[in-house]
Parts: C-alpha cells; structure tokens; sequence
C-alpha cells in the first residue's frame, strides 16, 4: 500500500499521494482540522474561567487538553507528507477565527452547548470526508476525531440546568440552531475558496467521489445527527 | 514498604500514613500542587491569547496542556489515600488565585517570564519538599514536576526579544524581582495556615526534618536556582 515518492514527502507515504492534487487535498484537510482543535483549545479554555464550580472547571479543561493533545500527531503526518504544518492550517484560521467570533458563548451553558454540539458537527464533517481518503489518513483523522470521553458530563450539566429552568432550554435550543447555521456559512465559505477540497469530494480517476445527489445525502444525514445531539442535551432542533 | 490501612485509604498505601499527620501534609502537598497545576494551565492558556503568532500560541497551549496533563494523576493518588481532590484543593485556592492577581502580565514577554520563572520556582520548592516523602510520593511529586521541553521556547523568544530592545530586559528584570517577592509572600501565608505541612519540614520521630538553619539553607538554594533561572533568559535578579 506505501511507496516512496519523489519530493519533499517523506517514506511511508501512500501511492495515492503521487496525485499532487489528491496530496493537497489532504494537507488542506489536516490543516483544517488541526487548526479546528487548536481553536477549540482555546474556546475551552476560555470557557474555563466561565465554570460555576472548580469541578466544572477541571471537567472543561480536561476537553481544552484533549483537543490540543491531538494537534501534534496531525502535524507529524503533515511534515511526513512534506508540508509545512502552519502553512497548512493558515487557509482555515479566518472561517475557523469567525465561525468562534460570530458564536461567543454569553454564559457557560452556552459554552457547554457550544463544546458538544459544535465539535460533534465538526467530528461528522471529518469523519464523512475521511471515507474518501487513503487508509492511513484515514485512521489518523478518525482517531483524532474520537470522543475523549467528556461529552457525558456536558449532557448531564445542561438537562440539570434546563430541568430546574425551562426557559433556558428555550434559549439554548435557539443558541443551537445558531451554531448550526453559522457552521453551514464557514464551511461553504472553505468549500467555495478551497478547490483541492472540493475535488476530493468528487473524486477522482481512481478514486470515488460523491454526486450531488450523494453530498445532498450527507448533508442530510450531519442535519440527522445534529438533531439526535440536540436531542440527547434536552433540546428541541 | 507497603502495607494496608485502616480507614478510607485503599490499597498501596505506605506505612508512614498510618501517622495521620504525616497524611494530611501529603494530601495538602499535593493538593496545593493540583491546583497549582490547574491555575497554571489557566493563566498559560489566557496567555495563548497573547501569542503574536501561531507558532508561538501553539507553544504555549502546549505547556498549558502538559501542566493540565499533570493533574489526573495526582487526584488520582489523592483519590487512594481517600481523600477528595477537590476539597485536598480548597485550602489553597485563595493563595494560588491571589499570587496569579498579584501578577497579572501585562504582555506576551512578561507571560513568558512568569512561566518560566515561576514554575521553576515552584518545582523546586515542591523538589525540596519531596525529600521528606515516602518513596512513592516522592515519585510522583517529582514525575508531575519534570520540565515538558517547553522551557527552551521561553528562553529563545525572551532573549531575541531583549537582544532587539533593551529596555524590555530592565523591565522583564524587574518583573522577575515581583514574582519571586509574590511568591515568597503567598508561600508564607500558607505556611502559617497549614500546619501540617509546616509539621512536616519538620519531621517527626522516624522522619528527619528541618531545623531553622536547614530551612535558612533551603531558602537560599531557592534563591540561587531563581537567579540562575533569571540569567538563562539573560536577565538581572
């Protein structure tokens, strides 16, 4: 399955590579990522200082961690695939950046609705995306992309928080139909703006790519999940 | 060495907890530095926000991580001598929280600087402390304090930036002078309020301990270590 190529692209870098565009699309996806958790890292940790409890603030900074401890594996498979990792994450930093300023949490439920909600959006994305890559990138974005076991304690602070007050749930349930929307503008925003990501959605010689049709599906079924999260926090979608 | 208790404490606990007091000074021990790690992380990843690039913030989100990574373990041991970890915290909150007050950074450089001076001061007072522990304590109080590589970073980007601007270096001198003057001052204050830990600088009938003139010469070792500290970042103490 892995051959050496020519280049800067270090050893066991699959075949598929040899597709310069294929590579790119790659890079982009790893950049995109890595620059996702590095983010979230940050939103978290701010995040932090809003926790009502210093239980609440350990649980919160035990996710900022785990997002950032994820970071330096997507960096070592950039630099093996000869990329340089900020480079590579520089095309995503303003969606990522405005997708954070345009979804500032005003309290810490909306923080916490942010964290499962927002990272679960972006875990179904990546993990849709992932299908349609080699096997090795594939495993390193799926594993980068598992759930570090935190999401429990999220969902059990905010059905506490809306059962003692309903009109919380009302207004987180609106807070979350906001995050999904802004989600849906900055992804098309890299969509439009990033070829390399587009085309591997639609595939290649060797590889199979999805119709419109099929992205209409995936859209779909990410819709589907985000419903079944909202659900699971006590929260109409 | 081991040997089991009575009581709350589980199993793999060494006999020298069988002394009440001697447990209570080790749950204060490491206690004190949970939360110190905990607010550590806090303080490095507002900095993060500071960073004047991406490189630069990755670095630092990566010792905020690494100081976080440190806690689990030891609510983990607080966990085994049957102590809650949070309430092992709480007598030291106020200390840490102050100390962090008291010296706020005004910028990216005095961030840096506090990082590095005040963690290095803070392990090796724990260090210190450390050699009046049981072996398994002592073990993971100096596993939990072992430097995480990030230091080279901090002394790299402080002396390029005062090689470029010298009086920055007068100011960041200055401001190491506060940091150790801030910390000697909340160091002291939980001295006088904790008496276990006082008991155990000072040993008890199968323990050494520290005679004024010990505790005179652990002070001055602290004050050398700093100034080293302070020189490596090419800075007046």
């Amino acid at each position: 399955m892995t051959a050496s190529t020519d280049g800067a692209a270090g050893e066991d870098v699959p075949l598929a590579f040899q597709d310069p565009e294929y590579r790119q699309a790659v890079i982009d996806l790893l950049g995109v990522i890595a620059y996702g958790e590095i983010s979230a890292f940050e939103r978290l940790a701010e995040d932090a200082g809003l926790a009502p409890s210093l239980e609440d603030k350990v649980a919160i900074a035990g996710m900022a961690s785990a997002e950032f401890g994820k970071v330096a594996g997507i960096h070592a498979r950039l630099r093996q695939l000869g990329a340089d990792p900020f480079a590579a994450m520089a095309p995503f930093r303003s969606a990522i950046d405005r997708f954070h300023e345009h979804t500032a949490p005003s309290d810490w439920y909306e923080g916490l609705v942010k964290a499962f909600v927002g990272d679960g959006l972006a875990n179904d994305f990546y993990r849709e995306i992932a299908a349609y890559l080699d096997a090795d990138t594939r495993d390193l974005v799926v594993t980068s992309l598992e759930d570090t076991g935190h999401s429990a304690f999220v969902v059990d602070r905010v059905r506490a928080a809306i059962a003692a007050d309903h009109r919380l749930g009302g207004r987180l349930a609106l807070w979350g139909r906001r995050l999904m929307g802004e989600a849906l503008t900055q992804a098309q925003r890299v969509a439009a703006e990033r070829d390399a990501m587009a085309a591997l959605l639609a595939g290649g010689v060797d590889r199979p790519g999805l119709d419109l049709a099929a992205i209409g599906r995936m859209f779909t079924r990410l819709t589907e999940r985000h419903a079944e999260r909202m659900a699971e926090l006590g929260l109409a979608s």
